[in-house]
């Protein structure tokens, strides 16, 4: 079975690496060898064992009938997109690692794999290595799933625990990350919580079978987060997650991407660093956990793998997808109901005259100013109150 | 699509209500309807909404065409042995929660369903409702399991966290569970290992594909667990848990169970309760873990059905399934390399004298004896060593 990887980059390179390492596993689970008779990309990576089989046209993969199986590991919507459409066009089978890509055109591109009987298969674009599209797919099937909430974006969350671990400001943390290579120098995808938005699109889009559009997401990411709402989480006993979900309300959804105040019995509540984990769930199976690596070279790339060995087993059948393109109507986050820590330059009676009952919490060296939970109430409510007072800060109290 | 249910207890009630809670969902991934045509069971039900289904003799639905899915939920070797294999033969698909019958007879059952082109699948037999027979066998397939360590006993894992968090003795947290419902009149499957020991038997079945014998793997209960242990554990800022545990060594793998101290730094310190995690180690991959109920009806049941899916979208299909007849044959667990805590009658200079380099370990309230971690060394060496002392427990320090 011959393949061509799009993109030779961290993940493309580590899908080469994959192949190669793990080669006679592979073949054995596939029912036969996979080789990549293809790498494109705009560079010619000169001295690299690869380098006679670059391309640098898209359409001469396209056009090679021996090519079954495509990779995309690019990034970005276009011209991944372009690429891809063409590929699963020409009849041969897709998967992308690219959450770019499958939270903006899945629906479409699963629509053409059907069409032309073959796959478009994506386990990759969220959380990493960690199987979580799958088993959504083919797991959970006797669930009605009630929610789905994720840690999905690993350079976020190292940023929160060394914040928590070392008492660190977020400047200074996001540029221990940028060095570290976990950050990108423009961090905005992640830090403004846009990476996570569209991961939680995608789940949400699976679980109800139907496209959500992730521009209609509440998104909040974590640069107002500082110093001192940890030494309040620290108080609390509670660890601050960015979270992305997406919970069962009458026939719909309501997803939102925040970073929320978990408490020690939360599954959530252990992952640390770049490791992500999705909690789900399940009306009948409960709560349920998937944890791993969320990013990285090989982690990804296995799981970019593992989609082209289900795709070796199914070389002649589209394996059902359900993700209608009809646009999900989520619910409204303001009508969510949560409990809120807010920090204010007010007095606590202030606080009280505002929200009622509410609880006060001090975090040892923090003075002049109050840091109180309120009640559950709707998020509507919440702003409208919250106007009233000098708010420094607001985290969502999670479970 | 019809189907019966052999064995009507707790899972078999459990998979009929999660067959009627979610009908339409589940006939929409099915690809049809499935209906319970038939119930297999010796007591008749009088007045149940099933009475009518009720059948004594296996034959019936052996002998009906219609019926395409056949469940086990009766546990135990026999007679759901010769049922199962009755029905495979008779060309139906079946799904089995019944870790004992597939630790026993999974390698000929798979085999007869291939050569039937039918399935054998039994993702509930480990972990209740949570996915990792088919992660394994669909997800993780780029990799090479390197290792796989489970918290599989949802009543260990109770009373462990019930000892770790109330300071109770082993007696009477082993009442309170049996009063629960979570532990057995006859508690020795369980508190003795034999249920872990089964199910890691399965687990590394599938990972190496190949027959591993449960009745080859080392297996420790927890009996020996004391308060005071618990102490020296917290005093550690450790948790004990049981372990299931599969460690690729060369070609084969080191498969143990037994109680080990872990860090809150592991994955699986945060599993507590009737709760399940199962670890795993993929060498691409790097560390996972999947969390959920490893027990409860209606989490099995989730299982099974979702098994019962798969069947449905593979009606005329063996899915690949690989766990050959031969048998492996595992690593002595002698071999294996563990650092261990030790508590002893004796002194210190005692202790040295026999292991060399040791950690001693205080714990508040505890007098009259020693606590140590030896350095790491072989099982085998060990055991040697040990017998040179007086001494009360031993626990294996876990990562």
């Amino acid at each position: 079975m011959k393949a061509a990887v799009m993109g030779y980059g961290t993940i493309g390179s580590g899908v080469v690496e994959v192949l190669e390492t793990n080669k006679d596993v592979i073949a054995e689970r596939a029912g036969e060898p996979i080789e990549v008779k293809y790498v494109l990309d705009i560079r010619d990576f000169k001295g690299d064992p690869i380098e006679k089989r670059i391309v640098h046209d898209y359409k001469i993969i396209e056009n090679d009938p021996e090519v079954t199986i495509v990779v995309e590991t690019m990034g970005g919507v276009e011209p991944a997109y372009t690429f891809v459409k063409a590929m699963l066009l020409a009849g041969k089978h897709v998967t992308t690692s690219n959450k770019a890509l499958v939270a903006d055109k899945g629906a479409e591109l699963i629509a053409i794999a059907r069409e032309k009987n073959v796959n478009f298969l994506f386990e990759a674009s969220v959380g990493g290595g960690i199987p979580i599209i799958r088993p959504i797919n083919s797991c959970l099937t006797a669930d009605v799933v009630e929610e789905i909430t994720g840690i999905v974006n690993g350079t976020t969350n190292y940023m929160l625990t060394k914040m928590a671990e070392e008492g660190m400001e977020f400047d200074d943390v996001l540029k221990d990350a940028q060095a570290k290579g976990y950050a990108e120098k423009d961090p905005a995808a992640d830090i403004e919580g846009h990476d996570a938005c569209r991961k939680i699109a995608i789940l949400t889009s699976l679980v109800k079978g139907q496209q959500v559009d992730f521009g209609d997401i509440h998104t909040e990411g974590i640069t107002k987060i500082s110093a001192v709402d940890i030494k309040y989480a620290k108080a609390m006993g509670r660890a601050i997650k960015l979270l992305a979900s997406s919970k069962k309300t009458g026939n719909t959804y309501l997803a939102m991407v925040a970073p929320y105040l978990i408490s020690k019995e939360h599954p959530l509540y252990m992952v640390n660093g770049v490791f992500n984990g999705i909690f789900v769930h399940g009306n009948m199976l409960g709560p349920s956990m998937f944890y791993g690596s969320g990013a990285g070279k090989l982690p990804t790339a296995s799981a970019v793998v593992a989609d082209m060995v289900d795709i070796a087993k199914h070389a002649d059948k589209n394996i059902p997808l359900k993700w209608n393109p009809e646009k999900l109507v989520l619910a409204d986050y303001r009508q969510c109901e949560n409990a809120f820590f807010v920090r204010t330059k007010d007095s606590k009676e202030k606080a009280a005259d505002v929200f009622g009952k509410i609880e006060t919490v001090e975090a040892p060296g923090v003075t002049g100013e109050t840091g109180f939970i309120t009640s559950s109430m709707k998020e509507g409510d919440f702003e409208e109150k919250a106007k009233n007072l000098d708010v420094l800060s607001v985290i969502r109290m999670g479970k």
